[in-house]
């Protein structure tokens, strides 16, 4: 069974461009904001430590449609499903929206990757502390 | 014949995250600050005034492959290329680089809309002062 | 008697930078936000409609003291007091805290501004719409 | 005898809000973005290795006063003065110009701050390294 998180947040001033709107770029750190507060919610954070050093999620690709310009003062409700999980990436979808009508659509895929000082960010298997808390996905 | 715009800019130290990288949502930027200096470049701008009022270009989708992390001092070469324009919509395939080496491929459709005062956007054919100045696709 | 307005913020991946706290030009969004929450607060808004037009509120200064270096995940409380109120310009004073340990202090001074189409925005006195539900400073 | 950097840069797309000009947090952006060309012009960078560990400058104090509003294509040049330099904190004041228009004054305080693992940001006295590239102030 897919589960569903839930993120609310107002479209702040600085948020906006001269077309009257929300930047589009904006709804990727949306996407991401809803991505951390689910990773919170189930234990686990966006920076983690072990015992060889630190675990992040940096992105592999993004992906978003646009449907409906959002405003300043709209409140836009993310609803974020992990839509896969291969061992080693994980696959969040994204639905936006403000008072039930779709503003946008959204996909994320991560990796879980190894952060070392002095080294380029590498890809290893998701560890069972993460493992253990995702939901499953179908 | 497709042409190729080419764009270059350094990284800013604001547009780095805590994982010590650019953002991801950066990159969207440097696609559509890429995009609007091409349309610069033809003579044209993100925002066109004519008889019936005000015209631009809002986004449909947009997308990114991150491949490599840029960081803080990079200068990326964002590379635009229009892949598609079906009379309404425009579609730029973008490939940056940092010192030839690729960092991110993205795409942005973007619709020809019309803005008036009191109504949301919306989308109208590619008006002529558009379509004799774009290069063309193939 | 002076008043004091709260509003709280977790601080987000997007607004930190690489030296791993979050970005100094980002006090300034939080300051901004909060002034806004104070104006919704009071039945006012950042951009409002008249017979004449439109006004809002174009700031002519600001300044920000940083006390404390705020991270991801850290909630930010910010206080608002309206520190001066001459009839022409609202002066803001802000005191920001992390489980109240001072973080930064700021100010913000606008100038009530009517923004009329192909004009640059001009300052005019503060409506009774805006001075009647100002709280009264001291 | 004191000296003037410039650095010239065009306002983005992304950097307006729905008022239709430049957000007011940019200006901090562009003065940080000076200061660090500034930097690398006399052969110092943002962070910087030593044998005990890094160096930076965080800010202590930011000011701007905004005198016209920047629209988007604009471009501001903005110029650092180095105005005061304790031996511990530097002073840089900035003047920045739209076609020689002044549309915002502002000031930063930055120290020279020591980063060790695990530990706050402390300020050391400036090394000598920074002393000796650092123009006179007057």
């Amino acid at each position: 069974m897919s589960q569903t998180f839930s993120y609310a947040r107002r479209v702040e001033f600085a948020e906006t461009d001269l077309a009257g709107f929300i930047h589009f770029s904006r709804y990727l750190t949306y996407m991401e904001e809803t991505e951390y507060a689910f990773l919170r919610s189930i234990g686990l954070d966006v920076i983690m430590d072990d015992a060889k050093g630190q675990l992040g999620f940096p992105r592999l690709e993004s992906h978003c449609e646009y449907l409906y310009p959002a405003r300043y003062g709209d409140v836009i409700e993310t609803r974020l499903r992990v839509a896969e999980n291969d061992g080693k990436r994980l696959t969040y979808d994204f639905d936006m929206r403000v008072n039930e009508k779709p503003v946008a659509r959204g996909r994320l895929v991560v990796a879980c990757c190894r952060f070392l000082p002095n080294r380029d960010p590498y890809a290893i298997v998701l560890p069972d502390r993460v493992l253990d808390r995702l939901p499953l996905t179908c």
